[in-house]
């Protein structure tokens, strides 16, 4: 029996002094969750950690037991400060070395000639991982267990998603609703609460905006349960109606 | 005797569903951590929790006791949503209620005709934290011991850091230099490795880019030490002219 699991989660792990430092702006976080979203696995932790092998395994361990799926990004490159790969080997007490269908992948991806012993590095993971292929620059991602390695770089982590898709069992897709308003949230709070507390099951979260000029909140409305969120968003919509605000836009 | 600590760090814990679930970019990571780097304040960890009690409450006591310094940002707004007030309270076992300096902030900035009871609720906090004033919003954050309660929305948090600055007791501030080359990492690896061998207190990181249809890779290298910082830095020029690389900026 395949039963469709209620409730599927995940955490990321960015693994990146240049994140840390502010140097480099992450942008894997909003990429990762929304394609999660798609397959109905719900993010519910992020981790920024520095390239110390030590914090890599001992997050990755702690995480890898609290979560169905653990997503690393960053360290998989051929430099010095790319120790992901060993790391991870280290925290599930594996054999580190040439992976063989990686070091295949690799020399016929750069030629036999150019394949230099920096880019020989990158076939260097638990021997017996699984590989994540890439298909923008050869070097593939890993993944042992329940834990994915993917790379920092945002366009070529992105092009290596498509390719976990079967690989990653999710639960019950979570749906969204949005409504936005032109009003400030102490106007909209009582209101909202008690929606709240009507419909438990349901995620109600309160953004407030500023843009084009304009202040104004939106609501987000979010569930496994499209029912649920159809109810809820009338009984918000009523209550609007009753306080004369109106809806500047919804998706 | 004040003396200057040699290492002083901190960690930010980001409360919000609206992060993990994709539907808004970060960008708070960023700002509180270029603002740490000029106080000698070293970022070390960051983590993206949801609005659950439990969660901040955990994730909050576990990093108080391990950095420094701890800043929290979103949830203290007057929406249902926004606990992290509430959850501190409880981390810290201390009384929730109305602030009254922050309650008389508040009345004062909406009028006392317009403070409702939405408003209000961002007078609730520790009773006894201290405040931390918001120069754009009227809406304070607050501090209890090392952990300070900062604002989602972007721009407010950003306008409210230059009141924290006398509170902030950084180390050594940590200097930053920048070599980047037309080249691929692989080329620059073994080299870069040893120098890093040799300059065992200073970090380098190797960071490949994709821009303007250019390829390259950006050195940087950071320490407290900016004598440290020089000599790596020649050492790096050194071999980058043996290999007939040349530099395409510096900062």
């Amino acid at each position: 029996m395949n039963k469709t699991k209620e409730k599927v989660n995940a955490a990321i792990v960015i693994i990146g002094n240049e994140i840390l430092s502010g140097r480099t702006q992450d942008v894997n976080v909003v990429t990762i969750s929304k394609w999660l979203n798609e397959l109905g696995v719900n993010l519910e932790e992020v981790r920024v950690i520095p390239d110390i092998e030590n914090s890599i395994i001992k997050t990755v361990n702690e995480l890898k037991k609290k979560f169905n799926y653990v997503f690393t990004t960053g360290g998989i490159g051929p430099t010095h400060d790319d120790i992901t790969s060993k790391s991870i080997a280290k925290a599930f007490n594996l054999t580190y070395g040439y992976h063989k269908v990686a070091y295949s992948i690799l020399e016929k991806y750069y030629g036999k000639n150019k394949f230099s012993l920096g880019r020989k590095k990158m076939a260097k993971m638990p021997i017996k991982a699984s590989l994540i292929l890439n298909p923008s620059s050869g070097a593939p991602g890993f993944a042992v267990e329940n834990v994915y390695c993917l790379p920092g770089v945002p366009s070529i982590l992105k092009s290596m998603l498509g390719g976990l898709n079967n690989k990653i069992k999710g639960g019950k897709k979570i749906s969204t609703k949005t409504i936005s308003v032109q009003t400030v949230e102490s106007e909209i709070a009582k209101s909202l609460e008690e929606v709240q507390h009507k419909f438990k099951e349901v995620e109600i979260g309160s953004y407030p905006f500023f843009r084009l000029g304009k202040i104004g909140v939106s609501m987000v409305i979010r569930s496994t349960d499209k029912k649920k969120i159809d109810d809820c968003y009338k009984e918000i919509v009523g209550f609007l109606k009753k306080k004369k605000l109106s809806m500047i836009g919804k998706k």
